[in-house]
């Protein structure tokens, strides 16, 4: 094969690999994933230190994790201090390991005298469509 | 340049292109975005329809729009009747675009007759950690 036929098949196969990349991800179907919304109410006075905190543990959870497949952190918009997180496991052992982690004992640690209440909520998955 | 030269250039490219589309995206910061939780309520005779049309409406809008970056639609696991949409748009605009688009006009015609009550929670983004 010369070299202009290997240059075109491998760029083929380049440009192949780049718009899959690029393009929408189908919605995904999430059955068999451990699901739920925490749902925290912050000591206002803390809540930005509260931030932070929570922001770190999401960032190394995503990173470190395997089974940790979403941890989207929200506010209440007129109570800033309501916090609400949908989080997404692989499955159960995913989220048993997941809470014996070193980044999530600093989070619940760090971060015990700035949570007011905390309440989990089981969630059922319907259909998890998100752009990648 | 000689084919072996050639392909060993791409071929690296190709590698490189494969590993970043495979490995953890970071968790990503999600500022000026619009972002809510919608909270419905089923009628629970009407609750497979429901969850169909609502499938259908999420796998179209993150297909189809640009700027609809999350519907993850889940169930309260001891009140299936009750849906919570966390939803993720990239600005007003791609917001008013959505719900001008055929998909969902079709939804909310089809399930106004389900949908008991509906709650929309503006929120603010903390941030969104997602395993792409």
């Amino acid at each position: 094969m010369k070299a202009r036929q290997v240059f075109f098949v491998v760029a083929a196969a380049l440009m192949s690999c780049l718009l899959s990349a690029c393009e929408s991800a189908p919605a995904q179907s999430a059955q068999g994933r451990m699901v739920r919304i925490a749902e925290l109410e912050i000591d206002p006075t803390q809540l930005e230190n509260y931030k932070a905190l929570l922001k770190e543990e999401i960032e190394a959870s995503i990173r470190l994790e395997p089974g940790v497949l979403t941890l989207y952190a929200v506010s209440l918009k007129d109570s800033p201090q309501q916090i609400r997180i949908l989080e997404t496991y692989a499955d159960a052992d995913a989220y048993n390991a997941h809470i014996k982690s070193p980044h999530f004992e600093k989070y619940k640690k760090g971060t015990e005298q700035m949570v007011k209440s905390l309440s989990l909520v089981e969630m059922d998955p319907i259909l998890l469509g998100i752009k990648k």
